[in-house]
C-alpha cells in the first residue's frame, strides 16, 4: 500500500464509524518518551520516522505536525503523499488546535485512540472542536488498518536484588502507601514504565537504551497487581513477587480492571496518564478521583544509600571506559586514520563492553564535530548527516551507559587541534562553560533552595557574558533506568527543593549556530554538608569521574577557587580510576590529572596530590558510616510509616 | 489611671457589651509598619513602648504577646502589673490562637476593633474560637476608654509637581483603571497610605521618617474619592485634584461609603485590608468582591523615568551629605572625641540638613558598634543601650534620607582600626560580604529571573564558606514614601520577575551574635542591558553613590571581575560627587576613590579614571535618551490603556 492508500484507509474507517477525521499521535499508554515500535504507528501510515508528531486526517485532506529538529525530513518523508508537512510552531503554520476548529464543523466528530495520547491533550483537542460545535470520540481505528505491526516487546523479565536496590518491592509498597494516605487517597494506577520499574525492582529490555517492561501497575491499600504479558516472568521471580504482595494479571487486562474496581480514592496526575486510563477512571461511578502529583516520581528521585553506592561504583567502571576510550581517540587522530561521528558511538560501546555489569547505552551517544554541536538534537547516522572528524576545533561527545549498578551521563568537549590555533571566541567559550559547569559543582546552599534557584551558580558566569542555554542546566538521572527523570531539575520554574540523596546532571553549554557547540557534564549527588547557626547545608559531590580537557582554558579568567576544584577533582579521578589501569593507562591518566601550576597563587593555597587523596580517603571512610546510619534511619523510618498506614488504614475501615 | 485599672475597665467595658474578653492588637486602618499616635493604644494600656505586639484581656486574666526584639523590654515593661509577657515563638508559649481556643468556652465571645487588624489575622482568630464554639465580635472599646488619646495626624498636606513624579494622578487613575479591568474588577479601596500617596501625588507628614497623609482613597471606573480630614488641603491642591477627576470627602466618611456602595465589583488583597473594611465589603449584598493583589503595588514598583532621573539627584545629594558625614566622623575619631552611638544620627542629619530638598530621614539611623551590630534591629537610644564607638573593631551605620526628589537608604560598615590589628575572621567576613555585594550588583540576568533566583548571586559567596543572613539581600524602596515596599525584592521564595526601571536594595551582611555585624547596602536600578540571539538581557546600575571602606578587605580573596567593579564604581563616585565638593573634600574623596593596584593583574584588564569617565559620560547621553525614549513610548501606553478601558467600560455599558 502506499502511504496515499494508507491514509485513504484511515479515512474510510472514520467513514465507517461514523466520524468524520481521525487524529493519530506519537504516543503510548505508558507515557513514554521513545516509544516500542508496537505503537509506534505514524512511520507505517506516513512514511515519517520522525519523533513528536501528530498526524490529522480529515474527510478532505490530511496534515502532519512535527517539531522544529524535523522540519526538513518531514518535508522529505511526506513529500509526494496528499498529507501537509506543518511545521509546528513555525510563523503562520495553525496549531493542531487551530486546524482543529477550522476543519471540523458542528455535528462532526474527529476519532482518536485514547490508549495512545496524554489526558491533558486530549481534553485540549476536545475543548477546540466543542468551540466550533463538533465532537470528540475515542475510536482505535489503527489497529485493524495497521499490517506486520510489530508485537508488544517481549524480552525476559528480571528482578533486581536488594543489593542492587537497597529496598524490597514491599518496603517501597508501604512507603507509597503512606504518600498516598497523605494525599487522601487509597489507590493509585501506575502506567510509566520507570514508575513501575523502580516499585517492584522489574526490570526487562523492551525498549532502547531503558531496561523497562513494558507493563502496567495499579496499588491499592491492600493489594498491587502487575498487569504483564504472561510468561514473562519466570516462576522464581513470579514467586518472589507474590512474596512481597505483588499479583499477576495480563496486560490485557488492565483497562477492565481499572472499569471494574470499586470504592476506591485514586491519585490521578493528568500530565503523566493515558486519556483511556483517565476516561475510565472518571467515568467509573465507584470509584472517587483526587487529582495530585505521582508520589512515586518524588520517592525514587531520591536515591537510597545502597543505590548512591553502587552509583559510584558504575561511574567508576564508566570512567575506565571513558579513558580508554580517549586514548583510542588520541591514538586514531594521531595515526591519521579517518574518523567519522558514527564511529564515536562503536569506540566508546567497544570499552564499555569490557567493563562488569555493561548493559547497554543508558542513549544513542551525540557525537558531533565543530559546528554541528552547536545543534542541541543533532546525532549522525550512517548514510545520513555524518562528518568527518577533522583535526580543527573540538568534538562534542554526550553519551552513557546502563550498568547492573546505575545509569550514566557524561559529556566531554575535546580538543581536535592545539589551543594556540583556535579562536579566542571558541577558547572564551569554552572557558566560561567550565566555569559555569564548577561554579554549580562547587555550590554550597541551605536546604530551602529550589532548582530555578540553585540553577543561577551555573548561568551566572555566562551570564556575565550575556550568552545563555536555552535548556536547563540539568535533570535527575533513573536508576538503571530512564536517563531523563524527574521531579528535581536545575531550571528556570523548577520548584522542587533539593535534598540529600538527589542526583543531577551539571551540563551548561554554548551553542552557537554554525559556529561552535560545547558541553561539560558531570552527574553530582546531593549531600548533607552540615548544619550550623545558619540552618542545614547541603552541597554537590561528583558521581562522574573522568578528566576534564583543559587545553582551551584561558587561565587569566578562572578565579582560584576554580583552579582549586579542578585540581581537587582530577586528583579525585586519578585516586578512584588507577587502580583499575595498567601501567600505560595509569601514566596517560596521572598527565590528564597533573596538578595545574598555579601562578600567582599565595603558596598556602597550594594541596599537594597527598593531601587530597589522604582526605578522599577520610572522606570516603565517614561517608560509609554516614550511608550506614541514613540506610538504619530511612529503614526505620519506612517500617514507622508504613506501620503508621496499617494503622490508619485499620481505624478507617469499620470492623466487618 | 494603673495599668492594672485600665484593664480592669478593658475587661468591665467588655462584660458590659456582652462580651467574655478583648483583643487589641499593634496594628491601625491602614496597615501602617509603623502606627501614628492615635492607632498605637497598647502603650497607654500597658505600658509596653515596644512594635508588634497583642494585648488579650479575658475576664479572668490578660496577656500581651511581643516578639523577640521584645522579650527583654516587655517583661520589665509589664512588671508589677497583671499582664503576662508572652514571649512568642519561644519554646512551651503558646500562640494567640492556642490562648484563645485554650481560655474560651463555648457561647463566649471575644470583641476587637476590627478596623485596628488585618482581616487575615482576624479570621485566624475567629477560626480558633469557633473551633472552641465561641465567637468574635466587632466592638471598638479601646475608644470611649483611652483619655489624652492623640489626635489623627494634621499636618499639612502637599502635592507633588509632575516634574516630580512623572505622572499625573489623572495619568495613574487611568493605568490603575486598566488593570482592574484585566483583574475583572470595577473598583478598588485604597487604605494603604503609600499606595494612596503614589496614586493621586499626595503627601504629608503624618507618619514619622514616612511623608504621607492618613486618608483613605476609593477608585471606580467613573470616580475617584479621597477620605481626608476636611481642610488639611490647600484650595488650590483640592482644585488641582478636582481637575484630576478626584473628589473630597470627610475621613470618617469612608465605611459609611463603601457600605452604601452599590453595583461594582470590588478588588480585594486580603491580606493588606483591615478586618471593619473587608466585612464591610464582603457584608454589602450590592457589592461583588474578587480577592486579587492591589495592581497599585506593581505599578509603584516600576518607577518612571522622572522618577529615575529624580532618584539619581537625590542619591547625589545624599552621597555628598555622606562624605561629609564620613569627614566629621574621621575627624572626631582622630581628636579622640568621645562618641556614642546615638551621636551618629545627629552628625548625619547635620549633614543632610545642607542639602536642597531635605525633608527628614527615611528611617531612624541604625549606628552599632562593634558586637551590637550583630543585632539586626539594634538601635540605639539616649539614656538606653548607646554603646560608646571605641577604636576598635568596625562601626555599621544604615541611613537615608527623604528629599523632594526621591528617598534613599544606604549602609556603611566603617574600620575604627588599621586592618592590620583586626582579626582573620572579621577581615574575612568584610571580605565576603562586600563579594556578595558586589555580584549581586554586577549580576546580568535574562528577563524571566525573580527575586528567589537573584538573590543566589549574593548569597553564593557567603554561602561558600557556610555563612548565611537571615532576611532578605534587597527590598524596594518607595519613592518620597515608605522605605520599604513591595513587590519585587531579593529574597528566597519571592516570584516577582525583575523589569527596567524597578530599584532595589543590595544589602547582604555577616551577623554573628555577640562578635561581629556587617552589612554593605546600595540602592540598584534594574536596566535593560540589550538584547540578542539568547533573548533580553537585565543588569542593575548603582543609584548610591558614596565610597565603600576597603580597608580591611582581604585582597587575596577577590576576583579580578570583583576587583574591576571596584575601580569602576569608585570613578564614578569621584565623577558625581567631587563637582559639589570643596578642595579639601575632593582630595579626601579621591584618596577613597583611588585606583586599586591590580597586582598579578594582565595590563590590558586595567582601565584609567579618564576611560571610565568617558564611558560614564557616553552612557549618560544615551541614558538620557533612553529615558526620553521610554518615557514618551510609557506615555503613549498608557494613554491607549486609558483609552481602551473607556471603549471596554463603554461598551460593557447598557445604552441608557
Amino acid at each position: 500500500m502506499t502511504v496515499n492508500e494508507k491514509i485513504a484507509a484511515l479515512r474510510q474507517a472514520a467513514r465507517d464509524a461514523g466520524g468524520h477525521g481521525v487524529l493519530v499521535m506519537t504516543s503510548d499508554p505508558h507515557n513514554n518518551e521513545y516509544l516500542p515500535d508496537h505503537y509506534n504507528a505514524l512511520p507505517w501510515f506516513t512514511g515519517f520516522t520522525g519523533e513528536n508528531a501528530t498526524l490529522v486526517v480529515t474527510l478532505t485532506g490530511s496534515a502532519l505536525w512535527v517539531d522544529g529538529r524535523f522540519y526538513v525530513q518531514g518535508d522529505k518523508q511526506l513529500a509526494g503523499t496528499e498529507i501537509s508537512c506543518m511545521h509546528a510552531g513555525a510563523a503562520g503554520v495553525p496549531t493542531v488546535e487551530e486546524y482543529l476548529a477550522a476543519n471540523f464543523t458542528a455535528g462532526q466528530t474527529l476519532l482518536l485512540d485514547g490508549s495512545c495520547a496524554p489526558a491533558a491533550t486530549v481534553e485540549k483537542y476536545r475543548a477546540a472542536l466543542e468551540k466550533a460545535g463538533a465532537a470528540l470520540a475515542e475510536r482505535d481505528l489503527v489497529s485493524p488498518l495497521w499490517q506486520d505491526r510489530p508485537a508488544l516487546p517481549d524480552t525476559p523479565c528480571f528482578l533486581l536484588s536488594v543489593e542492587q536496590t537497597g529496598a524490597t518491592a514491599a518496603e517501597k509498597l508501604a512507603a507509597l502507601r503512606a504518600e498516598l494516605h497523605k494525599a487522601g487517597a487509597t489507590a493509585l494506577a501506575v502506567p510509566a514504565l520507570d514508575c513501575l520499574g523502580w516499585l517492584l525492582n522489574l526490570r526487562a529490555r523492551d525498549l532502547p537504551c531503558t531496561p523497562l517492561a513494558v507493563a502496567f501497575g495499579f496499588v491499592t491499600e491492600r493489594d498491587c497487581t502487575l498487569f504483564i504479558a504472561p510468561g514473562r516472568l519466570t516462576d522464581a521471580d513470579a514467586e518472589t513477587l507474590a512474596e512481597q504482595g505483588v499479583a499477576l494479571r495480563g496486560y490485557e487486562e488492565f483497562l477492565p480492571y481499572v472499569q471494574a474496581l470499586a470504592d476506591e480514592t485514586v491519585l490521578v496526575d493528568k500530565g503523566a496518564t493515558n486519556y483511556a486510563l483517565y476516561a475510565a477512571l472518571t467515568a467509573n461511578p465507584s470509584l472517587k478521583v483526587v487529582e495530585g502529583r505521582d508520589p512515586i516520581t518524588a520517592l525514587k528521585g531520591v536515591k537510597n544509600p545502597v543505590e548512591l553506592e553502587n552509583l559510584r561504583e558504575c561511574h567508576i567502571r564508566d570512567g575506565v571506559a571513558m579513558v580508554r576510550f580517549e586514548m583510542d581517540l588520541e591514538k586514531a587522530l594521531a595515526e591519521g586514520r579517518t574518523l567519522h561521528e558514527t564511529d564515536i558511538e562503536e569506540m566508546l560501546k567497544a570499552r564499555r563492553r569490557e567493563q562488569p555489569g555493561y548493559l547497554e547505552d543508558s542513549f544513542e551517544t551525540i557525537a558531533a564535530w565543530g559546528p554541528n554541536a552547536a545543534m542541541m538534537h543533532y546525532h549522525a547516522v550512517k548514510g545520513g548527516p555524518d562528518a568527518e572528524i577533522r583535526r580543527q576545533g573540538m568534538l562534542l561527545v554526550d553519551t552513557g551507559g546502563q550498568y547492573d549498578c546505575g545509569t550514566t551521563d557524561i559529556t566531554r568537549t575535546y580538543s581536535l587541534e592545539p589551543a594556540v590555533y583556535m579562536s579566542d571566541e571558541d577558547r572564551q567559550f569554552y572557558t566560561r562553560v567550565l566555569q559555569a559547569h564548577i561554579e554549580m559543582a562547587r555550590a554550597k546552599f541551605l536546604d530551602y533552595a529550589t532548582g530555578f534557584a540553585l540553577d543561577t551558580f551555573a548561568r551566572g558566569p555566562l551570564w556575565a557574558h550575556k550568552i545563555n542555554y536555552r535548556c536547563g542546566t540539568g535533570h535527575s538521572v533513573g536508576y538503571i533506568s530512564s536517563v531523563h527523570e524527574g521531579p528535581q531539575s536545575l531550571r528556570p520554574h523548577n520548584e522542587v527543593v533539593f535534598q540529600p540523596g538527589m542526583t543531577i546532571t551539571d551540563e551548561p553549554g554554548v551553542y552557537e549556530t554554525d559556529k561552535v557547540g560545547i558541553r561539560i557534564e558531570n552527574e553530582l549527588e546531593c549531600v548533607d554538608a552540615g548544619t550550623n547557626q545558619y540552618g542545614r547545608w547541603l552541597a554537590f559531590e561528583p558521581l562522574t569521574f573522568v578528566p576534564i580537557n583543559l587545553d582551551p582554558v584561558i587561565w587569566d579568567e578562572m578565579t582560584v577557587a576554580q583552579r582549586n576544584w579542578i585540581n581537587d577533582y582530577h586528583a579525585k579521578v586519578y585516586h578512584l580510576l588507577a587502580p583499575r589501569l595498567n601501567k600505560q593507562e595509569k601514566e596517560w591518566l596521572a598527565k590528564k590529572c597533573a596538578p595545574l601550576v598555579q601562578l600567582n597563587m599565595p603558596l598556602y593555597q597550594f594541596r599537594t596530590l597527598e593531601e587530597v587523596l589522604l582526605e578522599k580517603e577520610r572522606e570516603e571512610a565517614e561517608k560509609k558510616k554516614a550511608a550506614r546510619d541514613r540506610q538504619a534511619e530511612q529503614k526505620a523510618a519506612a517500617q514507622k510509616a508504613a506501620a503508621e498506614t496499617v494503622k490508619a488504614i485499620t481505624a478507617e475501615t469499620p470492623a466487618e
